[in-house]
C-alpha cells in the first residue's frame, strides 16, 4: 500500500492515524503543496483533483479521505473505528462529517490561496473567515460531545473511532492558527487524551520525513 | 421516520432520492432556509449545526447527509446503493465525497451569503467563485468517469449508487445558476438518464411540498 501524503494536510493526516492505529504497512510518498507537486502530471494521472492523499493499493486509486478510510475499515475490520450497532456508527459519521464537510473544505489551503489570490483579502480577513467557519463547527462539535451520553477519553466513550480521526487534525490545524480554544472543554480534553497515543503521534504533521520547521 | 428538509437544498435532495429508492416512508418537514427558519431554537435543538437535513429515526437524531445515506445504506440493504465489492465501494465513495466535500461546501448558501455580505462581494464575484470550484470538481469527476472500465447508464456501470444520489443534485444546483455543462458529457448523459427515474422525479426540488416557483 502506498500513501501520497502531505504532512501539513490534514485530509492525509486522518489517513495516517488510520493506517498506523490498524498496523497496515505502507510506503509513504511526500507530495509538497506549496512547491506545487500536486500540479505535476505525474500526480495529476492519480489524483484528478490534484490533491493530497491519495491511497494506492494494486489496482486501487483513491482520493478523498473518507472514502479511504471507510475503505481501510471494510478491508482491516480490526482494530475497528467504528462502534458495531448502526445508530452508533451513524453518530461517529455525523460528528465526522461536520469536520469533513463544513470545517476543513473552507479553510485548506486552496481555498484561502483564491481568497487572498483572486479576491484580494488581507491576511487578516483571511483569518477572519478561517475563524469564522471555525466557529460554528467547533460549537456544533461541542454541543455533540456534551449531549453524548457515552463519556469517555474519546468522542465516543472509551472507543476510539472516525470522530477522533477526523477531530484531532482539525484541532491541530486551528491551533497552528492560533485560533483559541478555549470555549471547547470537551474537545480539549479528548484532543489532550488522543495526543498521548502512539497512533496519533506517528501520525502527526512533526513525525512525517516532509516535515519543514517553520 | 422524519426528515427536515428544504426543497433547494442538494444535501436533503440527496436523501430525498435515497428513501424513495429504498420505499422508506417517511414524514417531511419544511424548513425555510431564506426565512431562516433553521436559526429557530426549537430547529436548532435537533441540528446544532442549523442546517438541513436531519433524519429522526426513533430517538437517534441524525445530520450530514452523507452519514443519513450510510445509516439509511446499513438499515435498509436493499435495494442496494453501493456495489458489494469493496473496491468498488471505495470507487462510489471517493467519487461522492468529491462533491460533498470538495463542491458543495464552497457553494451553499451560508458560504455565498459570507462572500456577499461578510466580505462584500458582488453578485458577479459570488457567482466566478462558484463556477471556479464547480469547474474544479466536475472536470475531476469527468475524468474519473472516463476512467472508469464499467461504462452504463449510471455512474459505477448498470447499478445506480450513492455516486447518482450526490450527482444529480449537483448538477440540478450548477444548471440553476446557470453554469456550462457542455465540457461534461459523460456527467451530462448520466444526469438525463437519471432524471427520467421515479425516485429522482419524487425527489426534484419542483416535487416537493415546499417549492416555491421565484
Amino acid at each position: 500500500m502506498k500513501l501520497y501524503s502531505y504532512y501539513r494536510s490534514s485530509a492525509a493526516y486522518r489517513v495516517r492515524i488510520a493506517l498506523y492505529y490498524k498496523n497496515i504497512p505502507f510506503d509513504m510518498v511526500a507530495v509538497n503543496i506549496l512547491k506545487k507537486e500536486n500540479l505535476n502530471s505525474d500526480y495529476q494521472h492519480y489524483n484528478p483533483q490534484m490533491r493530497v492523499p491519495t491511497l494506492i493499493d494494486g489496482e486501487l486509486i483513491l482520493g478523498q479521505s473518507t472514502a479511504i478510510l471507510e475503505y481501510l475499515e471494510e478491508n482491516y475490520p480490526q482494530p475497528s473505528l467504528l462502534p458495531a450497532e448502526t445508530k452508533a456508527r451513524a453518530w461517529v459519521r455525523y460528528f465526522s462529517q461536520i469536520i469533513a464537510c463544513d470545517m476543513h473544505p473552507l479553510n485548506n489551503a486552496s481555498v484561502i490561496r483564491y481568497i487572498k489570490e483572486s479576491f484580494e483579502h488581507s491576511e487578516a480577513e483571511s483569518m477572519q473567515w478561517y475563524y469564522h467557519w471555525l466557529r460554528e463547527g467547533f460549537s456544533a462539535l461541542e454541543t455533540l460531545l456534551q449531549q453524548q451520553s457515552k463519556k469517555g477519553r474519546f468522542c465516543f466513550g472509551h472507543d476510539m473511532t472516525f470522530a477522533d480521526i477526523y477531530l484531532i487534525p482539525q484541532v491541530y490545524n486551528a491551533i497552528r492558527f492560533k485560533f483559541s480554544m478555549d470555549d471547547y472543554p470537551e474537545i480539549l480534553r479528548i484532543n489532550e487524551h488522543c495526543l498521548t497515543l502512539d497512533c496519533f503521534v506517528q501520525a502527526s504533521p512533526e513525525q512525517q520525513p516532509d516535515f519543514i520547521s517553520i
